[in-house]
């Protein structure tokens, strides 16, 4: 069985070496619409060749679409029309409402799994792609009674073969649960940099001061603009109705350092920990 | 020369265990307000002995204190009338402003040394500690003409021997450095895992869907509200200056994201992937 993974940066990279790695694959091809990542991926490993898109239809069992989410909007729709009724098609994006709204009615809807892996890191490129990235980690497949089963049985086999953990979720959950566990994240971690940076003029305060903490909190503001961009405007209901409550949140708690409302503080600041159980102590 | 640690939470447990690692001290004692991280102390090494503090104050040549700030506010000023002129006293706390107000005109101003280690992790009490907390991390002592050049001499000895790097300032820049670079994180991270608390219910989907992305930004929420209320309070005006600029970031991003302006967001968060540039690219 051939797989072609489309976008060969961290997320479809490390998804392609995760297929070698298990030998999950006969021949894994790649596709990318810079050539230098094409270059980038033999050079690394990443894919046994890299074909056009067309050739990558006609040659592979199982397409992976890891492009950015504005592209796969198109693109899942397009890939269907090419495909035939015997090959399947996955995507790893990070919202799904849209996307599978867009095919609903499709006729090979059925060959398609909307899969969303709760990986990644800050950093892009195929250079970021590592084979562990995914390992242990959730995977989610929305709208499970839309594929068929043996679209959904290829899809774990290959998600559970690099160490995922799958779980299963209506496309329109999955857009809202995001917003606030992943999306908001990244615009907290966005902004935070950029306050920072727009007041410290000089960097090495920066560089000096910044302990460990900072640093945590500030990581997501090094992710992709062109991958996060789409994504906050394909779940933007969500998005914003997350960053409402959170810059609500944090009006509240500016309201309390002014007054010195250090009971106040403290209570907000005690729920806050509740998070303690749901992470762990790491 | 023996050295007295007051309060052996994460701060002062790390700060005691690393003089002993370094063999800095012919003799670490410690106090605490609660006998049970004495006791704690005691059995898991932290320090040689635990004393009361005036019994600490007669023995010892440098108390240091890692108190909360509001304790310390008083602690200082009050070590400081009952040390003699051949002794020193350092502070380890998160905010300097007011503190060195406090007792700029007492008589043994000068054998006081103001600093703000900047390191430590979300965990509190001694079992938090350990002693390579410090170790490649950034002190600042404040204010350094308001202290004799033995005091200052006797602080870098101490903080050099645990493998610090000591930068000077002066404490109102300080306060409004760890603001932004610091004290913001802290607040950023207690509203998002407070948002995300408030809004999941069903804290399986937590569990289940974040990411390493979420655990790292959300991560200092773990703090302890104790020790973060009076740093917030004591240095409201610049957290409070950071956090309206913060909330003014993410009101314009929301903005954004409401009308879809895909290429504002695009600068914006090009702008915040600068902090790559800062941070280096772990």
């Amino acid at each position: 069985m051939n797989v072609t993974v489309v976008g060969l940066g961290l997320m479809g990279g490390s998804f392609a070496m995760a297929l070698r790695k298990n030998q999950l694959a006969d021949q894994v091809f790649g596709v990318d619409r810079l050539s230098e990542h094409e270059k980038e991926a033999l050079e690394l490993g990443i894919v046994d060749q890299c074909v056009k898109l067309e050739e990558a239809i006609s040659t592979s069992a199982v397409i992976v679409l890891a492009t950015p989410v504005d592209v796969l909007l198109q693109q899942v729709s397009d890939v269907l029309d090419r495909m035939s009724p015997s090959q399947f098609l996955i995507d790893l994006g990070s919202t799904k409402f849209k996307l599978t709204e867009r095919v609903k009615d499709h006729s090979l809807r059925g060959r398609y799994v909307a899969s969303h892996p709760m990986a990644g890191t800050e950093n892009t490129g195929p250079k970021a792609a590592f084979a562990n990235l995914y390992s242990n980690a959730i995977n989610v497949i929305c709208d499970r009674q839309s594929s068929d089963s043996e679209a959904i049985d290829l899809a774990l086999k290959l998600f559970d073969g690099i160490g995922m953990k799958t779980v299963f979720m209506e496309a329109k959950d999955h857009d809202k649960h995001v917003a606030y566990i992943s999306h908001l994240s990244h615009v907290s971690s966005f902004m935070l940099g950029l306050t920072v940076l727009n007041k410290e003029e000089d960097e090495k305060n920066i560089a000096n001061l910044a302990g460990s903490g900072f640093e945590s909190t500030v990581r997501l503001a090094k992710s992709s603009p062109d991958m996060w961009a789409p994504i906050f405007a394909q779940n933007k209901m969500e998005v914003s109705t997350a960053l409402g409550e959170y810059i609500n949140h944090l009006k509240t708690f500016k309201k309390m350092i002014d007054e010195e409302d250090q009971q106040g503080m403290k209570n907000a600041m005690n729920q806050a920990n509740d998070i303690r159980k749901i992470l762990g102590k790491s």
